[in-house]
């Protein structure tokens, strides 16, 4: 008998397949100085090269890396990689993805990665999903008493602890956004609809209110193997960190793009600035607000406060980041 | 086809059923007081009365409380409630936790919450476990633009935002958290283990580091009615709002018992204060690190480093707080 | 014989007769808004009234008050009151003004406050100096035993902890500076010179980098009565707090003007919002940096980094708060 | 005529011959460790050598060095050095120590400074007194656009930004205050009076609370050549900075002291770890309260509050920290 009420057994369950952000590559036409800002300034660690790439982990990020810097001649992105819940879900995942006509690819794996697949989101984006990863293990100097910290906090720069969220330019919002919902299981989290037209959209399969976001591109650039990255993003903790980032950014000559502020879609602090290589890089200074409600309804702002959901308070949005941008500012 | 190679088909997977901490009771002998501290210096709203009983929100929880003070002649705990991640989770949570034994009372629930499936722990704590619940509605003029923020920010003290965790005193760590893994779905995050004896354990349905801890208490004080809370905890996203509660406190007189400080286990910036019904109140000053990791193996503190497991900086420990204390400091 | 050396007895000492910014009096349309502004959101304590003016203070603010709101049909800048180091600095200051020239009027002081001469700046600006003060004396209930502070931390809004400075707008920078400079000892710390002409000067007496400021205007407004305020600021100590004050200013529907950012000059960390009379209140979050060099070479910001001069980082300059604006935003 | 009442031509007038704190020499065991300390954790740069000491400055420390390390056998203190307002002040206040019956003596000055009066205070510390001062000039590739930073802010560590106060230990307190009051033109500003003796006191030349703090001594090092420093303070500006360096010395092994905490007196947030040498030194997270009161009178501290004077907030005091101690923690 157990529950003396009926259950309405159409309810359809959340999908826990997904279970993170694993790693995110990007393109750089200027490998060094990209190195540089993640190394110096953000105090990242290499942790591998392999070919025209170099892997690099921030000091609280568990794996072997959660970056790919990949030589290209122009900035922008490559593999979006996700980690499953189990090695179960990874294959209900590709075997959804078939059976929704989605072509699936295997292969090899990355260093410090196991079997990926890889897939191709409506907007060209290629995602790859894997199960197996390989751990960082420091070195004995570098080990910190603190257990849930890999390695000790670095001295270089001002250090950010892990990879938080990517945000993919688009030129169909709502189109990604389905397929991610379909075939990933992502949650909706909240969106932008102005016009009629869902400018963007924050989707995540954990209390994050995002691990991916879609922004509504007219450049035509993010059809191309070279765009379509809005910024990929790294995690503080704590606002005061954005404020010593802006400070060394200024100080050494980097360009920010808008920040620091707070976003109204997400809550979170957040600084934008751009690394050498050409990227829009945005850090994170805490974490917003999470959302545990198992039936959240997406929050959608429209005309009426659409200022308000990407800037709350702080600087206010410049031309080339609004929606509907006509260039990505690189 | 699909995954070109054998998964593991007897890898365990993780269960999603329980969704997140809905609201804790506690009792206490001076309700007046106990409402001053939680309303003009947390800035929570009183959302409805019921007998003894006094509804509490933060102005980030969503639903229609999250905190319900009863008058008792004793501060402690009463029920601490979870809400499942869909009707069926319900049902499924309900039937294992009798077929494991467990004996199952539903109610009709409290204000703003639907039918409850009541169930006592091992240490004599009674959980709950819901589905429906209310969602808060502000009125108009306290309506935020912030679509993500059910209300505006109180003009009131020091605002917490939403409601963290709950730390029980239980005579059994191991029993008490092996319990709530087995009949729940938590997962075990990070546990403390001197002297071959498990003395805490911090677990979570999310990548909170815990939605629940057990702390191992020999005052015989844990297993009756007016005991077993070791503290309640509250969430702010920002450790500065920890000095401004901290001088707040001292100002008006409240006992602070430890911090502002950083927690080993956790991460979290914490701060550790009496309310003037005597039970202790913890205030969580950003989220610490999150766990994304599907495959998390727990992190033991032994007697090696198990003086940073509580205090990584900040205030050493008073006595009364320490693992296996004499008695609990009210 | 003493010093083994010669000492130049030809270097210019630095006077030290001035000794802080006292209290300003502003202009409102609004005194209920206003008062509604300066208690509710940013916790500042009434302590007096008189004719159509309403006294304020701050938390931390010793003396009887250190805002004063009179009510007028539009907003802008009454007196700026000064106290001087000692009564015999009074004499010596207000003797130097009449030797310079200068009309200088005594009345016998607002509530609170003893004797002052009144004098008019080049720009027309009342500014007054006075030695005497009652101090605030908190009633038993509001005492603190943190002995620095005269009055409980307030549990209302974002409480400010005391006036900072004062920023006058003027037709021409450059002699107003000097009028300071010449009779009351003020050094210049910075300024801002671009087509050989001086749009910006901030000058102190004590180690802050400015009291007063000085701000080109070609709106031929800061002439008249309602006009030449270009702000004034009151001090938080940490920056969090800007944080805090732009959410809830945000959320309670006030006009941030520009912020939280960083300035160049004085590398303190800002917000200005528009109160609701009209006039723009600045705050700081923390004290920028501090001036001991007792032979400090004012730094001088010209074409070259002028935009870093009020923006280290953080949101750009809109067009009204920029330099010669042609109207002065209420 | 000027002020048309009697002025008190009796009022004793503030003296402001002694500007700032310039430099502070400390002694250690392990000039290496130390230097790694000052340099890698707390981002100080070295600017010189002489013999058996270092000199180093923080980044927006203007003059040569604010910190000379010296080899000696055991941590300790050297010489504490003020800058004088003029160098006409330089020529009186030497005047008055010597018609007050102290020893003064000439030497050439340390590198970076020019010629020094040095004299001895009742305790035995050495003072020293000067005007000239070598100022600080970056390499080009060091020079920040922040016109009031000296130098870039560096990559390392968690920079700490100036020097800020030193801490005596001695065996009489109000001796001391007297012989800096009288000498100097010090003003006591906050002090600790229990059982009729003065147990601290906290003066100060400027807005600051102190520059130096004298405090009880029992132990009887303090006379003694490799005694006498109770801590030396370098400033932050930002709270959350004492976080982060709280953080970084755990993960390195160094020992804190107490802190992070708010202090009563000076109402600063603060840190306190030794350096490897042995010498106590204590981070200051902001910058407390300033006193612009040109009358204040000193806060005194009595049986009632003490336990509030030195801990506002955060950790207890140790038992080596406690005033009176019967040793000093090394």
């Amino acid at each position: 008998m157990s529950v003396p009420f009926p259950i309405d057994e159409t309810y359809v369950e959340p999908n826990f397949d997904v279970a993170q952000l694993a790693s995110v590559e990007i393109f750089s036409p200027k490998v060094d100085e990209t190195l540089w800002f993640f190394t110096e300034l953000l105090g990242m660690s290499e942790s591998g090269r392999d070919g025209d790439s170099v892997y690099l982990r921030a000091y609280e990020d568990y794996y072997h890396h959660s970056l790919k810097v990949t030589y290209r001649n122009e900035p922008g992105i490559g593999r979006t990689t996700w980690r499953t819940s189990s090695p179960q879900a990874l294959g209900r995942r590709s075997s959804a993805l078939e059976a929704n006509g989605v072509a699936v690819s295997w292969r090899d794996g990355d260093l410090g990665q196991g079997p990926a697949a890889d897939f191709v989101s409506p907007s060209g984006h290629t995602h790859s999903m894997l199960w197996e990863v390989d751990y960082y293990e420091a070195p004995e100097s570098e080990r910190s008493r603190l257990l849930s910290r890999p390695q000790k906090r670095p001295l270089k720069g001002v250090p950010v602890r892990r990879l938080d969220h990517v945000n993919h330019l688009v030129d169909d919002v709502t189109a990604n956004r389905e397929f991610l919902q379909d075939n990933l299981g992502f949650r909706l989290r909240e969106n932008i609809v102005v016009q009629q037209r869902e400018a963007a959209a924050w989707m995540s399969v954990s209390p994050l209110v995002h691990e991916i976001a879609n922004l509504a591109d007219r450049t035509g650039r993010s059809a191309g193997g070279n765009g379509g990255l809005h910024h990929l993003a790294f995690w503080y903790g704590f606002p005061q960190h954005l404020l010593d980032a802006a400070d060394m950014f200024t100080d050494y000559g980097l360009t920010i793009d808008i920040g620091p502020g707070k976003h109204g879609a997400t809550q979170a602090q957040f600084l934008y600035v751009f690394e050498p290589g050409g990227n829009r890089v945005e850090l994170f200074g805490d974490v917003g607000y999470l959302i545990f409600d198992p039936a959240w309804k997406p929050l959608t702002w429209t005309e009426k406060d659409v200022d308000k959901s990407l800037i709350w308070y702080g600087s206010p949005l410049n031309r080339e980041f609004t929606l509907f941008s006509d260039r990505v500012a690189v």
